[in-house]
């Protein structure tokens, strides 16, 4: 079903859809990076030079280029526009205001720019779709790390043991915010589709890790009943945990369904320790919240039986029982792994013009059981030129032009 | 700007689709919970009594009821139906396969239902649009938590002290899963709407998960410099830590920004230690780079600044430098603080059928500024009768046969 690679009309649904993105870091760009994957034609402004992200960290060894930047941004093409330079501005404006029902389009992110604000983009088409991606709702900064302590989950992240807040290194808020930010985005165009309307959408970083907590019932149990205990590597509500086998490898256990439940029992041959415990405690394991609440016995009780096997006694074991579980593994080790399945997992090689070959990823949404293979990032600049002479229908000598006065940077 | 609330025809932009959503757990529930939002008509189907989610935790102390159940089905339509008789299932792949460009699009997460499968469903509905999300690719169960654990994230979470993976209680892959499902479904709808062809698109937590880290450059960085160590709460490859006050709160500050690092070094008064330090090491702390590897005594200089002040010291100066930052709060303190802004913040009181008055949240998307008010959760089959008769158009006689028989659930 998934091992094949393609390209089917049904990979590139946004074929024509043309976007204008002017933001940076990561939510703008990574929602933007998954239209670009479906097909639209994203053009991504920056500065000349870079944007404040242009440099970021995890950064080559080979060439000192950013694995970050170029990830993020696969498959757009890139504009250098001194934006400070009324003629820099006006050429942004152009680009995100292009007639068409396949343009109109712009992602930004950006502060104290009042001539990319929708009252001024509006004035030149009136159907325009934007969306606004900031920190707070009311324009204050905020990032990922930021926005995570201001909602509470470093709080109940990490080990019972430790007293201080713990944050998570997935800047997860970020990529949420950008998923959410091409949702609002394609909705919008439906409805202009139909109606000829526009839109102006805003969504703050924080308002997102807000409603995202909201969405799991977390703001209404804190509500009622106060904050939850920080309890390390269990599952909240259910039963999941870690355990170490024989040789000190580790892996997460999950028994969310009463099938899972079964199926752990019998495998670790533990069946009968649980129904006497059934039975002096007066719970139903087969219920998730008594699961739950007895996690720490039920761990201790299976400890031994990990302990006792290395990796691939319990992989065999687990496997052939269908336990619900994973290996821990490091990313340079699900690297070095998946390099060895058969190419066809999202994971794949890409040639990225700057630094070389990189470990990169498909996109995960597959048509029809196939991957299609990912694009490389643009060189900073790379699409200046051809974006203003082809899009912008400029003649060839302004664009000359324009670079010798510095309006415009990138490649020649 | 952001401190209205309405409903403008540009809050529900998807007004009129129609989606069937055959899923549950977090990712399903919650895309198509955000179609919902947006004015979709979200059908979700369960089995009667509901889905193996219905009673998960956070429940109401009040009533018993699952807070997280009732939050990720906000705004949908319930039916239940006895999805093991062939009338049950008939009802179900009528609904998926409703004709009109309005409807035709299901999502679902499920396993060994050949009948739900896209094969039997474009039988009935050739331009059908299927997403259907998985745990792997080749359709073995997971969770969020054993795709985190393979792809290495616990690894490089939590303080570098702890030897064990940490993992992370966010459900990051699941919210993300549910959200890149419906950009992926959008899509489709507006290449379906152009071209008249359906489409049958998959996307597994664990391809999300990899593809995730991948858009961030680490799988890349891994490859190429093995893995990176566990550094805390330290923001990466930047300076961003959390630091004590005299009054032992805890904030987080990031300086991202070369204005961001001034700032923080004018307020702190540390500008002439950071300079004799930048000459002693040669080093440029306005760089990134540098300032993430000097991190740690970065740190240690700005301390004793924090643990001079009580927070609203901190908070004073900081804000009034306009330094990047937020206060460390339990979900409890930012529920409480958010009730006493008044109305107009992105969290919210909602009187939700079965339970009461929840915290719960409007949607972060804005449209022109002003958010939406929130709609409660079904009670699991409230809509079963309603969309029988009205939707499928089945004869109120019929709907009350098919209950005494046991093929259709909820209320009469």
């Amino acid at each position: 079903m998934s091992d094949d690679i393609g390209d089917l009309p049904s990979h590139r649904p946004l074929q024509g859809l043309r976007v204008l993105e002017c933001s940076s870091f990561v939510a703008g760009p990574s929602g933007c990076m998954t239209l670009a994957t479906m097909g639209a034609d994203v053009i991504r402004v920056d500065p000349i030079g870079g944007a404040a992200d242009h440099g970021r960290w995890p950064v080559s060894n080979r060439t000192g280029e950013s694995l970050y930047w170029s990830a993020l941004n696969r498959g757009k093409r890139s504009v250098c526009v001194d934006l400070r330079q009324p003629e820099g501005r006006e050429l942004v404006v152009s680009l995100a205001t292009l007639p068409g029902p396949d343009a109109g389009v712009i992602v930004d992110n950006n502060v104290g720019r009042p001539w990319l604000a929708y009252d001024a983009l509006v004035q030149r088409r009136s159907d325009l779709i934007q969306v606004h991606i900031q920190g707070h709702p009311d324009g204050r900064p905020a990032v990922d790390y930021t926005v995570n302590a201001e909602v509470g989950v470093p709080d109940i992240t990490g080990p019972a043991s430790v007293a201080e807040p713990v944050n998570h290194v997935l800047p997860a808020w970020d990529l949420l915010t950008g998923m959410t930010a091409v949702t609002a985005l394609l909705s919008a165009l439906r409805r202009r589709d139909r109606t000829g309307e526009g839109s102006f959408l805003s969504l703050a970083l924080a308002d997102v890790a807000l409603a995202g907590v909201a969405s799991l019932g977390w703001l209404a149990e804190a509500a009622e009943r106060g904050d939850r205990p920080r309890h390390g590597n269990h599952v909240y509500g259910s039963f999941g945990v870690d355990f170490a086998t024989l040789d000190h490898h580790r892996v997460m256990v999950v028994a969310l369904t009463s099938r899972q439940w079964k199926n752990l029992r019998d495998v670790t041959k533990t069946d009968r320790v649980f129904r006497a415990l059934e039975e002096a405690l007066q719970v139903d394991l087969a219920v998730e919240t008594d699961r739950y609440q007895l996690r720490e016995t039920i761990a201790a009780v299976l400890r031994p039986w990990f302990a006792a096997r290395t990796v691939d006694e319990v992989t065999q074991e687990l496997d052939a029982a269908q336990v619900l579980w994973s290996r821990y593994r490091t990313m340079a080790e699900a690297v070095k792994e998946l390099a060895k399945v058969p190419d066809g997992t999202v994971v794949t090689q890409l040639e990225q013009p700057g630094i070389g070959v990189v470990t990169s990823a498909r996109s995960p949404i597959r048509s029809h059981g196939v991957y299609t293979e990912p694009r490389a990032a643009p060189r900073l600049g790379e699409n200046t030129d051809e974006v203003l002479t082809a899009v912008l229908g400029l003649d060839p000598h302004e664009v000359s032009r324009l670079h010798d006065r510095g309006v415009i940077g990138g490649e020649r």
